[in-house]
């Protein structure tokens, strides 16, 4: 969309967008948002966490070296002078930069903020270049599961509080991805790399991933193809006693380790009931360099869903990891604090919500008024200044129409269309009586009430408001 | 603060801290936070406001020359291929934007968001390079003074509301500025910056002021002087009269017009009951370029508050003014639409709340636990994660210590310490019974209740929560 200045303002052209990768929300999306975060939020809260905030830009050199290949998606503010600053590629890298310089070795905390990366956007699927994370983390030295085991809980009850249809939540663990690399050959200084080419498998067959790894990687073929045979595998606690006896998993120390922890995060996650919806997956890696443990990520899965005219492919809504060593690498003695965090990726689940209202017949209120302060006949402006102040300081949501002598169907118009559900009308005769009329919209029926208890009958007729 | 990477890690020493100007805000910092928006935000939805939304970010040119002097201050980011960015220094030019791109003409909304200064920060008075801003704007042709009016009333509520003690809110016009400025003898050429030179009085004394004029801005020391004799004015009602019978300013047209509608301004402020704390006040400039008419300053006035040790330096925590020009600029055949705003300076409200609040007794509590679920012996541990399971999936907000075998002393301290009201403790004996031993943990009183009333039984002993 163009545009030009207007005559007077200057010449030169500009186009008239927001940068690519971002939209703005406007009163109909910022509803639907502040639906979503309600769920979050309050699931968040009902599991112990404080909230915290931070600068959305952070020195530079705090984010080099924590996300391995995606660091060149990082967003640079130019040399204006001062600190080199880039702004935040994830919430997690400032949650470890806050505990370690105030010294927190021990927190239960909920941040949703926007983050940056210069990805290629893919809106329609609701892949943005800011968008919102909503992560949850719990940062202390801990029994072994335990905080892995609500993490998982969490994720459960979000997805299924807001209906976004059937999901499986897929877990792995760094140190068994660590020791199978180890056991199929892959030498040490590949093992990132090689992490990296396996958590596309999500979005490319092995096919791709086996030659990125050999001709991209220089892995061995043979390397490659023991690879290919672990990845093919998933199930529950039936394939982690299957690994548990693997001849040559079984002899790698990480990987059994690795093993242990998964098979006691099960127990914990049967306990929870929630293990139908979870899924041991030796292919699911993530991306980032600083996890150390167990890692998830949770899928919807396609169906046919009746409110969708046709299924949006959304992936992956939320994931995260155990990250131990990440607030070490800020201490100035390296002392660790072990963490463990999930991250709602919102804008995806933001794009079905919307487009499941689209399809849907709800019609949505974009403001919480209770009534318009309405005149019958003309000269009534004063009056109509009086009546709403009264109202505004009595904590009523009061509204009136921006013009001296507004026709009394406008005003009703204006009801219909925002949803306003009550008009307080002030006519001559009104305010002989002492009285104004109030008329509820939805049934047009009118009573005069009296002035005095005008505040009260709003408060009653819009209780459910 | 000095850090160095762990050992193992790296080698490079870094500092350890938030860019220059920035903070973070933790647990208790945030719960003062949420209350201040809390108030805020109620206030924006009784006057009916919907919300947006718009990226941290802008195409650079949208943010140019719109800021005047103030442009120098924009944060770019580096151009790493694509568009050239800006962080936004506002949020009204984005809202104009928005309302451009959108074509829309009439709209009454709020936005709170963080906005971009490359200013000297002095945060100990809430100044900060990155800061909220509250902002509500109302947006369409309307008939004279009305938004202007409600404007008013809204900083009135929510500075009342916060109880931040004594204000007053300074009011003048860009048009009664404009006509001074003509008949003081200053050429057209030179308003704005002498506009700019006039904002600074609320800092400097006028003999600055008028040196920077006549040395550096090339007035004439007559115009200058001209100038300082209007400047000093201010009042109500009263100084408008006057002022309209001023010999030079009642035949300058915009001076005139301003006066007029100022005056119908302060009628409808006296039908709201506020004049009380508004001032005229023809010093009263803002820095911004896009201001067409009337424009605002509140300010809180210094007092002996009981609530600090030493009374706060904190200046202006609201200001705004209406902008007809800017949605012009950004529209293709410059279609203007009228814009009147105010925004509320939320940084340094938070720092007087913060002050209170060290120096008051009160203990902010940082979650909304209800229960902690505890265990009396060792090995429950499966118990108490059966068990707060329930507690999660029927709504209640529950914790437990991630430890296999916590103390029971260590559990009921841990309520003590974060305010959580409730423990439910699970005991061999009490699963034996099939009820949860419910301690009240402000009165050491212990009830035993049945499994299936629990629920019921917390929500009944927190309802007030």
């Amino acid at each position: 969309m163009k545009a030009q200045l207007g005559t007077d303002e200057g010449k030169h052209k500009f186009v008239l967008k927001t940068p690519k990768g971002t939209r703005d929300f406007g009163p109909k999306e910022m509803a639907i948002r502040e639906r979503a975060f309600k769920a979050i939020i309050s699931c968040f809260k009902r599991h112990g966490a404080e909230v915290i905030d931070t600068p959305v830009f952070e020195l530079k050199e705090t984010l080099t070296g924590k996300y391995g290949e995606d660091s060149k998606l990082i967003y640079d503010l130019k040399d204006q002078g001062g600190e080199l600053l880039s702004l935040r590629y994830d919430l997690t890298v400032p949650f470890a930069r806050y505990l370690a310089m105030n010294k927190i070795t021990n927190i239960k905390r909920y941040h949703i903020a926007k983050v940056y990366r210069r990805d290629n956007p893919a809106m329609t699927r609701g892949r943005y270049r800011e968008f919102y994370q909503c992560d949850f983390d719990i940062a202390g030295q801990f029994d072994p599961m335990i905080p892995d085991a609500e993490r998982l809980k969490i994720v459960h009850e979000i997805l299924s509080d807001l209906q976004l249809g059937d999901f499986v939540i897929k877990v792995n663990d760094r140190r068994i991805l660590d020791g199978m690399f180890a056991v199929c050959g892959v030498p040490d200084s590949k093992f990132r790399t090689i992490c990296s080419s396996v958590d596309k498998l999500d979005k490319v067959p092995w096919e791709e991933v086996r030659s990125e790894m050999v001709a991209e990687k220089g892995l061995s073929p043979e390397a490659a193809d023991r690879i290919g045979e672990y990845v093919q595998l998933h199930g529950g606690l039936d394939l982690i006693e299957q690994l548990l006896q693997d001849p040559k998993l079984s002899q790698n120390k990480v990987a059994k380790e690795g093993l242990g922890d998964m098979k006691l995060l099960f127990e914990y996650l049967t306990l929870f009931g929630i293990t139908g919806k979870i899924s041991f997956d030796l292919s699911l890696a993530r991306g980032l360099d600083y996890y150390t443990g167990v890692i998830f990520e949770a899928v919807l899965l396609q169906q046919d869903n009746e409110h969708l005219e046709e299924p949006l492919s959304v992936g992956s809504v939320a994931g995260g990891g155990r990250y131990d060593g990440l607030v070490g690498m800020f201490d100035a003695k390296g002392r660790k604090v072990p963490c463990v965090g999930v991250s709602i990726g919102i804008e995806r689940i933001f794009s079905i919500l919307e487009q499941r209202l689209e399809a849907s017949e709800e019609k949505i209120r974009t403001t919480e008024t209770q009534v318009l302060v309405a005149s019958a006949q003309k000269k009534l402006l004063e009056e109509r200044l009086k009546l709403i102040s009264e109202l505004w300081d009595a904590g009523i949501k009061a509204e009136m129409l921006y013009k001296k002598n507004p026709k009394l169907l406008n005003q009703l118009q204006y009801c219909e269309e925002t949803g306003i559900p009550l008009v307080a009308i002030v006519g001559e005769q009104e305010l002989k009586d002492g009285v104004v009329k109030l008329r509820i919209v939805a049934t047009r029926e009118e009573v005069n009430v009296r002035r005095e208890s005008l505040v009260e009958e709003i408060r009653i007729r819009t209780s459910q408001c």
